[in-house]
């Protein structure tokens, strides 16, 4: 039997909070909702995610879902409010800040902070979901002080919404979410500020590449401020290594020095093998496949279909935007030693396919 | 009737070669094939596309499809060996250089470089075909002493192979491709970097995004090399800037100057806007739906034969990369005012969706 019993109180009605709170319904738990706003209360409550909480409820959990900027004094009142037992952790995206808000609170020992890498780029109760953690990551970042039994608590909040609970301290998680999100966030929005601007004729040659390269810099600006502001030491030290890179690769570029250029191309090889795998495995030799397939409802239905049939898995999909026809590629990834089969099996049903 | 009558002369039966040599022979145009590497124009040959040239043939056109370092003085024996009439085009990725290699040529005005945006992953013949520039961008880069009559024979080609031709300066054109092409790629490569030899601890916490930052990264370093190294005097003029610029943002993150930060990434926001959308038209309000899905054959074909019963346009799919679970959430890019109804019509279904 898990140790965590209820009830366990959320505090932020939002996306994570919302969808903590729907998780923990759904294993029959008790759940109090506050939030600043009533309004989100409401909302979630009439969603199923639990009840308005009273003042003579007592929380076993009390779950801090805010907003980055409001992490340590939302963090420091639920300790102030919290009964003898009471654990309380928080879902932030940074770690060292928050437990720096309550050293010296003298229920500091039950704070555990927390973070599931899970969906940020919408907002709001109603984008609220249960599955929201399945399978995901979710860094438990306990402080030296933190009690072992709060973190068990905690623990089995992790477990519970079905994520895979990933256990670091407090500065290597900020370590951590700087090198995995926070720079390559910023990155991505430097390379996209690139393109405000540009002439139009030019940014007629952009092509999955560049697409990908910037995707997440289209993430709202006020909220990255916060995480990324929120995590400032660890995301400017990281930065200012890439910055001594980039000051190398111009170097390299504008005097012509292709092995030095070749060298930190190479590097950058190396790092992306480094991302793990599908499934937490070690990554797997994966081949595209590409497919022409006209852009209507039904036809990725059909390709889907026939390579349904074909017993292949297919382990990532990606429509290429095509800017002048009626037509799509659309990109498979597949194990490379099943390519040849998925491709002579499209083949067999009238598909064109390249690699 | 098109000005492109053959024969059409393939230096180079690579990837690109090939598919053009495919694309000029569904054509039903006579099609010579030569390369440094015998077997690859058999293999070429083999696939139907075209017959080995003979010291007797004349093009109409040679597309010259050799690796980057080759351009100029490959570009400059054919035009060595022309007819009086033969034009002579390249698909290299730059466009400046071979300009340059040609100039003072008696034939120079029959030169005119060209540059299809089109895969460029997988290499060799066999990964050829004859639909790869099928709506696709196509750069025409005449320079100022190219004859009108050889700019049309290669527009011809460009629209024969079922691609756009978009009409720039060669300054213009490599201008463009630093921007939208070589820079997102060292920076994307850049980032990669910063995860070679990180802990795997911390690995374990990558999500979406920086999988999204770093894939151009895991391209061929010594051919990236080759084709950023060509346009260096644009890439590191682009590239100085974004050093500048990410001075800046450093500067906003060890201050903690959030205005500064929020603007940074604000602007970043803007570029993402800038991209064109599907169709070349101008970017659609699009909405992200995320269901879940067992991770094996036949579950996506069910999804996307629920998808197109509801006759609601998918405008892109990505399979979220899921380390601990036999589930996979897959993403569906929807235009925004279609999303609540394929939401409702994939529940209806049964499936687990979340904005």
């Amino acid at each position: 039997m898990s140790v965590l019993t209820g009830p366990v109180e959320i505090v932020g009605t939002g996306l994570i909070g919302t969808s903590i709170a729907l998780a923990c319904r759904r294993a029959g738990l008790d759940v109090l909702l506050s939030d600043t706003a009533p309004e989100h209360v409401r909302t979630a409550s009439g969603l199923g995610a639990g009840r308005p909480r009273t003042p003579e409820d007592v929380p076993q959990l009390v779950v801090v879902a805010v907003p980055p900027d409001a992490l340590g004094t939302t963090i420091r009142a639920a300790l102030d409010a919290a009964a003898p037992d009471t654990v309380v952790t928080d879902v932030g995206s940074v770690k060292a800040a928050p437990l720096d808000a309550v050293a010296g609170h003298p229920a500091a020992s039950r704070y555990v902070g927390s973070h599931p890498m899970a969906g940020t780029e919408h907002s709001g109760p109603l984008s609220a979901n249960p599955f929201l953690f399945d399978g995901r990551p979710w860094a438990i970042a306990a402080g030296p002080g933190a009690a072992p039994a709060a973190i068990r608590v905690v623990q089995a909040l992790v477990e519970l919404c079905g994520a895979l609970p990933v256990r670091l301290t407090p500065a290597e998680h900020d370590k951590a979410v700087a090198r995995t999100s926070h720079v390559p966030h910023l990155l991505a929005s430097l390379v996209a500020g690139t393109l405000a601007g540009a002439a139009p004729e030019h940014l007629a040659l952009s092509g999955t590449g560049v697409r990908d390269v910037t995707r997440v810099a289209g993430g709202d600006p006020q909220l990255y401020s916060q995480i990324i502001g929120g995590n400032a030491s660890a995301v400017a030290a990281l930065l200012a290594e890439v910055r001594d890179r980039l000051d190398l690769l111009l170097e390299a570029v504008g005097s012509g020095d292709r092995a030095g250029l070749e060298s930190l191309l190479s590097h950058g090889l190396a790092g992306t093998r480094a991302i793990p795998g599908k499934h937490g495995g070690p990554p797997q030799p994966m081949v595209e496949l590409h497919v022409a397939v006209p852009d209507h409802p039904g036809e990725l239905a059909r390709l889907f279909a026939d390579a349904g049939d074909s017993g292949v898995n297919i382990e990532d999909v990606r429509i290429d935007h095509d800017p002048g026809r009626p037509v799509g590629l659309v990109e498979l990834d597949v194990a490379a030693e099943r390519a040849e089969e998925l491709r002579a099996a499209l083949e067999s049903k009238g598909w064109v396919t390249h690699r």
